[in-house]
């Protein structure tokens, strides 16, 4: 399979490894989550090439990941705010940080601390059913085919 | 910043992405996750080169995602089993297909569904706070320094 025919698959995740598949991405996106805006933040933070801040915001807009937004007149220049659809990675991104936590934090402790407002404690993600509220363990899902499945077959090797 | 040293970053996404962040590298957890264990499978469903295959395999296995373990000897083969470092991936991987199911599937609907057992209803992912259990939104979380932050700092662009 080449990398360009992974949005015409049928899999919700290889169509979203389309978007925000890209190791650089997903760190842009992680500083858009964190307020960051503009082209210079997002190059210098990451320190890579502008070429590739460029592809991967035209990507992101393409997709209304982001909008990009005019924040000056004379000369007109233009930053990326996250749209509904872009605020709806956020599980991605948290549990990714989750997880990062977990293993990756060795002695000093995690990098971030995050605080939930609407309860006033410091947390960490979980992922629970839409259903009933528990929390999702692999061993508890069953999964079967669903209306959009064209050429894939759900496998058990 | 050369990719090589984003597993040094102090910052949980970016070690993540170090791990997992590669494109084929995700669609082989997917496959994991249903069951897929075997070389030849993983090559065969995603149609890639055999190197691809061989260095993400060696990347999660050194990483403890995965375990190499023989299923058949003379001559011995092996097969790779989600760790319960690979399982706990198990929310990036569903908020994936949550983002996907919700954008991407069209008017043919989303190609897989999800059923609970333990509760008996079909679901999808919904991130929640580990305090109040209720769900994430970015307006609601504040992020701020943790003990393990040394080079970055919390950015307000």
């Amino acid at each position: 399979m080449k990398w360009e025919d992974l949005g015409n698959e049928a899999c919700s995740v290889a169509r979203t490894i389309s978007v925000i598949g890209d190791r650089w991405t997903m760190l842009m996106l992680r500083n858009c989550f964190n307020g960051m805006r503009r082209f210079d933040a997002f190059q210098a933070d990451l320190g890579i090439s502008r070429t590739i801040v460029t592809d991967r915001l035209a990507l992101l807009v393409k997709e209304g990941v982001l909008v990009k937004v005019p924040y000056q007149q004379k000369p007109v220049r233009y930053e990326y705010r996250l749209t509904e659809k872009g605020l709806d990675l956020y599980p991605v991104l948290m549990s990714m940080f989750r997880w990062g936590d977990k293993y990756y934090a060795g002695k000093s402790g995690p990098p971030l601390l995050f605080h939930h407002k609407t309860c006033g404690d410091d947390f960490h993600a979980v992922l629970t059913c839409s259903a009933c509220s528990n929390e999702l363990v692999p061993r508890e899902v069953a999964v079967r085919a669903g209306p959009g499945l064209k050429k894939r077959s759900v496998r058990k090797t």
